[in-house]
């Protein structure tokens, strides 16, 4: 296992200025950092991006919850999962909860974390957190309050997969996820 | 197949303003959109970040290539796959090729694509490229030019594997290649 507890290779940050902010949406910020070797880069950016949920739900019936939808991240409509911003002190489980209800009407049980991960290695840009849910049922009409207008698809775990390989699935958050939780190695 | 032709639900960009610029680093830029509905909103952030590649390589013996390295978006040490920045106008496999040989000596056959995503659906945050490489073979010493001292492992599937679950990879886009390419319905 790796030990994350070697501090040995940690930068230090000497400084740390706000550089553009437009919370709660987007903030950067530029760190001047000294590396293990001494040496200080003082032009080191941070992303904060909202941390979010992102998840793949089977209903009752073994159908996986697909949402088709504009987003302006790829300029163009994409095939996507159920995801939304987790909201401040909110559980990500809790969040993930919501976002589906709001999104889709659906209520799910037998919820799995299949874990959270820091979005870009250098520069942050949030932490995704990825879950499986299962047995969903539909309870109630959707309101997602996006901006995009969302088509709720259900799709068969095959055609899913279909989808992911002829690039429908434009966004890498919901194709890991696809990835993880399709993947025998990972059960 | 989703048709991303179809270009009745994309939003009309106004107007765009640069907000922040460390090229070539990060950028950020403020647009004014108009969405299909006629709502004009006048905030949208989009965050300029290099593309990049990341690679899943198995050496002549059947080993996988790790990285252990501090990343300081995550703030402590991880595991993490071969992986940089495209240069300007570089062909993505060409940087996969050229990172590959940088960062670990290693040189590859047999390349195979899967696939390149938005990373952030709403704000961009670059795109990654993501490869799965065959019969590498160590030809020199590395040397990454990056300023994160690098430990180089060989690991076989199982050990990765055992890493993710274990949290060991905390970073998003190498966990999402080895969930894609270990997947036997990816394959």
């Amino acid at each position: 296992m790796i030990d994350d507890k070697d501090s040995s290779q940690n930068w230090t940050i000497l400084e740390e200025k706000n550089v553009f902010s437009a919370r709660p949406w987007l903030e950067v910020s530029v760190q001047n950092v000294q590396l293990p070797n001494q040496r200080i880069v003082d032009d080191y950016y941070q992303v904060w991006i909202p941390d979010y949920v992102v998840m793949l739900v089977f209903t009752d019936s073994g159908q996986i919850i697909v949402e088709r939808q504009y987003k302006h991240g790829v300029r163009h409509m994409t095939f996507t999962l159920p995801a939304g911003q987790i909201e401040s002190g909110e559980e990500p489980l809790v969040a993930a909860k919501r976002e589906l209800l709001e999104e889709t009407g659906f209520v799910a049980d037998g919820w799995e974390s299949y874990g959270n991960f820091v979005v870009n290695s250098n520069n942050g840009c949030g932490r995704a957190h990825l879950f499986v849910a299962r047995e969903a049922q539909f309870v109630q009409e959707p309101n997602s309050g996006d901006l995009e207008e969302m088509e709720i698809l259900l799709m068969n775990q095959e055609e899913v997969i279909d989808h992911v390989k002829a690039g429908g699935f434009a966004t890498l958050p919901p194709v890991a996820l696809i990835g993880l939780a399709t993947n025998s190695l990972f059960m």
